[in-house]
């Protein structure tokens, strides 16, 4: 079964947002993630429903005092009934992301430094909120100062983006390798000129296979030592 | 100067909150406290207005998701603004408290226990907005399962939430001391019943004094031992 991906974006000025414009365009060719922007007031049942479609939820939303606009928790609280998020289990064994954009640069976010807090810890909220509905917590996606990133960074930003909602979790190498191989097969289905980049992926990707397993068996003889 | 104390009290359904109830009853002989309910929308102006007079500010909220209710966090987006609460200093060298008010007991808010997580972690976020605009954050005042608690746990609540909205921090004997002197002074004002235990008190007192002196002439002597 294919993962299903939902993300759910609170901004309040999402029309106004580049950021948000340049995450829905990464995330647009992937049938399996449904994008779903916040606008109050809430339909519960919907909203509800809608959840139980996804394999893979992400939150996404811009850091607004070390919180998330006040829109996500107007949602949290009409929508994440105790019942349904915890006594009836519907959210358990489902993944949690937060994709959290901030215009302070990643360095600050450490004790002594400007912010003070790693944002692990600030956004520890959303962690309980996993834990306490059976979830499994994702590590953060943060995306720091976007108006400053030059073109390679964007582009660096956009795939690691479509793997956060897209690539199985844990990763392991081979998961990444074969998501890789996906969306090159993929365009080239679409652009016969990236035949020859698949033909060399694949080509490296099986020396890469050929290596990993020497190095298995190097490790195996020296832990046998 | 006297301290001044704003209490911001953030909860959808204040009129049916029992604690709520509680809280501003016990919050109410105090001059020197201002009891402020959020209601939106906010008036800009006069909510800033209306920070600047306090010494200490207190945020009051049921805990929601790990979080504070949603209108704290319009009120924090539409009052707050980065001039106001950053760049003009304006709450520099303020005092941040945090009463938060839950269902759960708290023995399960701990690693390993059902929440996972302590308050304090949870509640990194307004760590992170007192260490952000220069106020000092105060120790949380949890109170979890009001609706359980006997009378007598009531009692000492409501003397430890006056304490919390009106003592001196950091908190030295001294000053506790002081308080309850003047709290007892107040009551026998009103009261002429009493000034008997006042009376009683204010003998106790010196005799700790006494005592305490004692104490630090032996440590001092331990010291040069």
């Amino acid at each position: 079964m294919i993962m299903q991906t939902l993300v759910v974006v609170a901004h309040p000025e999402r029309v106004q947002s580049g950021t948000q414009e340049f995450l829905q365009a990464s995330a647009a060719p992937f049938k399996t993630v449904q994008w779903h922007e916040l606008e109050a007031p809430f339909e519960k049942e919907a909203e509800q429903r809608q959840l139980l479609t996804a394999d893979r939820l992400i939150l996404q939303f811009p850091l607004y005092w070390y919180s998330a606009p006040a829109m996500l928790y107007q949602w949290l609280d009409d929508v994440w009934t105790e019942k349904f998020a915890v006594r009836a289990g519907n959210l358990n064994g489902k993944q949690l992301g937060i994709v959290v954009t901030t215009g302070v640069a990643d360095q600050a976010y450490h004790a002594g430094e400007r912010e003070g807090f790693t944002l692990d810890e600030i956004l520890r909220p959303f962690q309980a909120l996993a834990h306490k509905t059976g979830m499994t917590y994702l590590p953060l996606f943060p995306i720091t100062q976007f108006g400053y990133q030059t073109d390679a960074q964007k582009q660096r930003l956009l795939v690691a983006y479509q793997r956060y909602l897209t690539e199985p979790y844990p990763r392991h190498f081979a998961d990444t390798e074969k998501w890789f191989a996906e969306q090159l097969a993929q365009l080239a289905a679409d652009h016969p000129d990236y035949q020859l980049l698949l033909d060399q992926f694949t080509k490296n990707a099986d020396e890469l296979e050929q290596l990993n397993d020497t190095l298995q068996m190097m490790r195996q003889n020296e832990e046998n030592d």
